[in-house]
């Protein structure tokens, strides 16, 4: 079994360069050791126009999942789920399990005070027909589940702690479950005093001697004493985990003794 | 003028949530100022075929760069240029000005050493015909330069420290010069003790009255006294830097004025 990811990324703020990706790299650690692949990041602004479009793209690709962070507050510039609506040309509609969401959320923030529903308020329970609510344990604009197609899209905060504690609670179980029996296993290898060029035709010799091993090479620096170092990262994605981790380690013996004649540096990296 | 920039970040180390994507924030927080516009980014794993879709994805939006990082080195798995040259079929060739470039890096790194041209180090100098090479001061394999229709083409290393020092020598004059005279001013407030919700009006009403301004609300954080901590970003992207910063001001001014009914308190950020 697959299951296919795709990311989302809502915001100006990321492409202005006022704000580093990290929910798309952490949402991606968490689905990896799930046994689920991350096959695109897109980032887009708040446009509707521009949400839209990436997300009928993603669908076009066929993921089991979609999964957006951004735009799903009450300010004017929060559009993605009218965006994902519009893509979809589904109705916008109060959502009343959502409504419920967001009156106990304020009724547990403010007990002694009363909450008005205003306009941007309401915003955040307004889903597209045909979508559920997803709690939001941690701040008010609970999350949006929504299938299209054989694609389960799940549209959730840009704030990183509330988009972390909904994919914890509602979504890595549904990855897992639809990832099967898939693990990923990865480990990596320092090696210095060898050049990322002379390390070329090692990392081919070993891939083609364990097939379904990834070897990938990061260069460090070059500088310092020692010459050039480099991280190399082995992986592998299969069903039999204690296979897994045995090939892997068997590549990485392989390297290692095919490294010797280069007189490198060698350290497994923790 | 306008200067639209895409950014596709290659390698997957992205994906598998092992690497933050620090070259994409860096090289937006870069072009913003020059006075150019990041209007997508995309991330796609080491795949011929996912490299080669993308950026022709990217030149049928017509932007004016398209600059990808990652995937120019010399192992099997860095296939950018061969997924740039497979997108508009352009037969790849041994280019002489980067074989140079190549040849002076190993003669500068290893004075007393005869490095030999090994195929890895070839694919380094191996560009698309029509292709330029543009020198890489502080690693060895040199970016490619390309032009496909109005849009030009920019492949960046991967390593950081390298597509910064190829962004800043030889990007960075090119993008200035593509957005003319546009310059962004951006400035914070820091308002706490208001909720998101309850500021929404108050941008509406502040945007409406300054147009040009763009205002969008960052939530910090609900723990802790003093209530909900928001950050608000005034952005405005004009040709005339000593107008656009009394507009950003006027209304920032008009915020704090509409804010002071809620008991917010209202801080510049640095």
């Amino acid at each position: 079994m697959t299951c296919n990811v795709e990311l989302l990324s809502v915001g100006n703020e990321l492409l202005l360069g006022n704000t580093v990706n990290t929910n798309a790299s952490w949402i991606a650690s968490q689905i990896t050791p799930l046994g689920g692949v991350v096959t695109r990041i897109t980032t887009v602004p708040d446009s509707l126009e521009e949400i839209s479009k990436a997300v009928k793209e993603a669908i076009g690709r066929k993921p089991d999942f979609i999964i957006t962070t951004g735009g799903i507050g009450p300010t004017f510039d929060d559009m993605t789920i009218k965006a994902v609506a519009k893509a979809f040309r589904l109705r916008l509609k109060l959502n009343e399990a959502a409504l419920q969401m967001v009156r106990e959320h304020y009724g547990r923030r403010f007990p002694n005070r009363k909450i008005s529903l205003t306009p941007p308020r309401l915003k955040m329970a307004t889903l597209p027909v045909g979508g559920l609510a997803v709690p939001n344990p941690v701040g008010t604009a609970p999350a949006l589940h929504l299938n299209v197609g054989n694609t389960q899209i799940y549209c959730l905060p840009g704030v990183p702690k509330e988009a972390e504690a909904i994919f914890r609670e509602s979504l890595s179980q549904t990855i897992r479950c639809k990832a099967g029996n898939k693990v990923f296993v990865e480990k990596w290898l320092k090696v210095q005093g060898v050049m990322e060029s002379a390390l070329s035709p090692v990392i081919d010799k070993v891939m083609s001697q364990w097939p379904g091993v990834y070897i990938k090479s990061h260069p460090r620096g070059a500088e310092g004493k020692g010459g050039p170092r480099i991280e190399l990262h082995f992986s592998i994605s299969a069903s039999d985990s204690a296979r897994a981790e045995r090939t892997v380690l068997g590549a990485m013996a392989d390297a290692i003794r095919l490294l010797r004649g280069y007189k490198a540096r060698i350290t497994p990296r923790r």
